[in-house]
């Protein structure tokens, strides 16, 4: 609907850097930037070893550097750029690097463990960090929050679910905060039995109903898994204890989340399922952009419908419980378990089921030490990985 | 459920009036303030005629005074209230008297015009307003929102709907919101076809599927006047156009209202139908106080139900766009003359699809001035009324 009356927001000309560009979030944050793109100073993009896609996207922003994170594509990536202006640079320390210069916003895109040591350097360097690697809360949730506290840096979550539940929480009175409800879609297996999800193909598991996401995440779906990283994450997140978080299934995916206060009192957002509009979220806050997303009709939409999650049909959210409450490096081992299996899954070598039994597996095998570094997250991290790799057969 | 860690809040003790302690949100608002009832000194009760009840509670709550509207219940006030230590006072002058006394925290809970110069001198006396009288904003809303930007007042709406939408508002950033989202019940008669409507009777409209509801107000929910005084409200209460107010009906009265933003997010408050939320929600506001309501439990619920409203059916909502556009006293006349078409029905002296043509005939009749006081408001509030007696048969 038009607005008249109101001038659109002119954001002062920030400082930005998006880490991990070529990915799905990385993609729709440089397509936003790009729309309005004299407001913007792009400072870095970087990107694992797509360096066509990251050059392409360098001569549309014009940041100062362009880093690639694979050394072995640094001269293919210098002649991507060649004639552009901007700076090329590769290697895991050039990227951490990029992620330490002055901005007022990041982007931090980065997928798994590779985006532990980019991230935390951007929240060293305070400003607004934007947060849509999972491993950051769910491996290191504890290490994170510390920086984030130390530096005072606004970390605002991406994922729809928690970028949600920052929407109407009440930061400045979390005492009257009583629980936070995570939704779920519940995956496309929500109504089989456990007979019934024995048998499911790779094919069937990654045909997410709502999202258009990837292999790896469209498994966690189905297990459910994801929800339960969610849960680590949202613990880290929000001043919350375990036992306040709540999982209710509502497939459409449309209430993202919701916090209830103890005055009975329940704030959601809602939305259609678009990363754009937790990118624009975190891009503008504490304003707001437009957006040229459909909007919610809810009236021609009909119905939103809402079910109690089954920890017996979907045991990854009772592991995902487990550990948070055993702490430690437990939750940085399920998370490297759970990507292990879940290849081994796609890969056809087990079961839909097996899953998360070699997750369990893998935490019941491995002690746990406190991992209080980086360094040595991504020790457990590979430890882990060796163990569920050694549980898959042949 | 139980939170664990979180002390309950200590409000410090506040002084509070409550104008209509008798009604229903008065008398809800008393139980409320009665249980925490070391928190607060309690001012001022004031009650239009039942001195029974206004006693009682004044016993109970020992507020400085208990008023009576109704001058020819002084002496039983006096008697009832005998040795309580509870001053007596009668009359529509100590009314507003009494609520010009310093306060933090007014309950505006009077019904009808007669709360109309109570509630403004509480505005004027600044602190909190928490408003649950909807002629205030309805037949003078450029008047008292005048005054509460003049004296800086607090004006907390009580009714549910616009409760919901202050809990989720961005006032610090007005520009982002695109349109506010009023949700309606729909009435009993929601499925039914004009022809149909034509031959319901009072009982059948009273009905209310959702809110225990007082008659008068379970009729303005059957022909969805009660939504049409809503947007007016609404207009006054946020800053958005009349154009940017929508309806959408929600049979469930689960989703209390919503603001959708314009990067696509759209928030909800959601609560089970209980006017103690949105009463405690101003008392205890910024903070928040427990509340021993039902908790809303969606997967319990199943399910939350959407459609458009038809301004076929449900004229009214047409009426009241237009008389907002209209503006000056036209909202009041609308109002005015609603209230004694309902009655007229309750009467079985017109059917159920004559009020609203007798609002707008009344509309269409009355040349509507400008009225810039109370006093001018109330003079046009009597003559919408004449007029549209006038326009009642037998």
């Amino acid at each position: 609907m038009a607005v008249q009356g109101f001038k659109p927001v002119t954001l002062k000309a920030r400082r930005v850097t998006v880490l991990g560009s070529t990915g799905s979030v990385g993609c729709n944050t440089v397509a936003m930037l790009e729309r309005d793109i004299d407001q913007y100073e792009i400072e870095a993009l970087t990107a694992r070893a797509n360096v066509k896609l990251l050059a392409e996207q360098a001569r549309r922003l014009k940041p100062k550097i362009a880093v690639v994170s694979d050394v072995s594509r640094y001269q293919d990536l210098k002649i991507e750029l060649a004639g552009s202006g901007v700076e090329a640079a590769a290697g895991i320390e050039a990227v951490v690097e990029a992620a330490s210069l002055p901005t007022d916003w990041v982007m931090a895109a980065i997928v798994g463990t590779a985006g532990l040591a980019p991230t935390l350097t951007a929240i060293q360097h305070g400003g607004v960090v934007a947060l849509a690697n999972k491993e950051c809360l769910v491996s290191a949730g504890s290490l994170f929050t510390k920086e984030v506290k130390k530096y005072d840096t606004d970390l605002l979550p991406v994922d729809s679910e928690h970028n949600g539940i920052f929407q109407v929480f009440d930061f400045k009175h979390p005492e009257g905060v009583e629980k936070i409800v995570l939704t779920a879609s519940g995956g496309p297996f929500r109504s089989m039995s456990r007979q019934q999800m024995r048998d499911v193909t790779p094919e069937q598991a990654v045909a997410h109903p709502n999202w258009d996401m990837g292999r790896k995440i469209s498994i966690d779906s189905a297990t459910m898994m994801n929800k339960g990283l969610e849960i680590i994450e949202a613990f880290h997140l929000f001043p919350v204890k375990q036992q306040q978080i709540e999982i209710v299934v509502h497939p459409q995916s449309v209430v993202h989340s919701m916090v209830a206060y103890r005055d009975g009192s329940v704030l959601a957002q809602l939305g259609i399922p678009d990363m754009r509009v937790p990118i624009a979220f975190t891009l503008a806050w504490p304003n707001r952009v437009s957006v040229p997303v459909r909007r919610l009709d809810l009236a021609k939409l009909g119905k939103l419908t809402f079910e109690a999650p089954s920890e017996g049909l979907f045991p990854a959210l009772r592991l995902a419980r487990e550990v948070l409450l055993e702490g430690g490096s437990a939750p940085a081992v399920m998370n490297a378990a759970n990507e292990i299996a879940v290849e081994g899954f796609l890969d056809r070598r087990i079961g839909f089921l097996e899953i998360v039994e070699i997750v369990e597996q893998t935490l019941n095998k491995l002690q746990v030490p406190k991992a209080d570094t980086i360094e040595e997250i991504s020790e457990i991290d590979k430890l882990a990985r060796k163990f569920a790799k050694a549980l898959l057969p042949g």
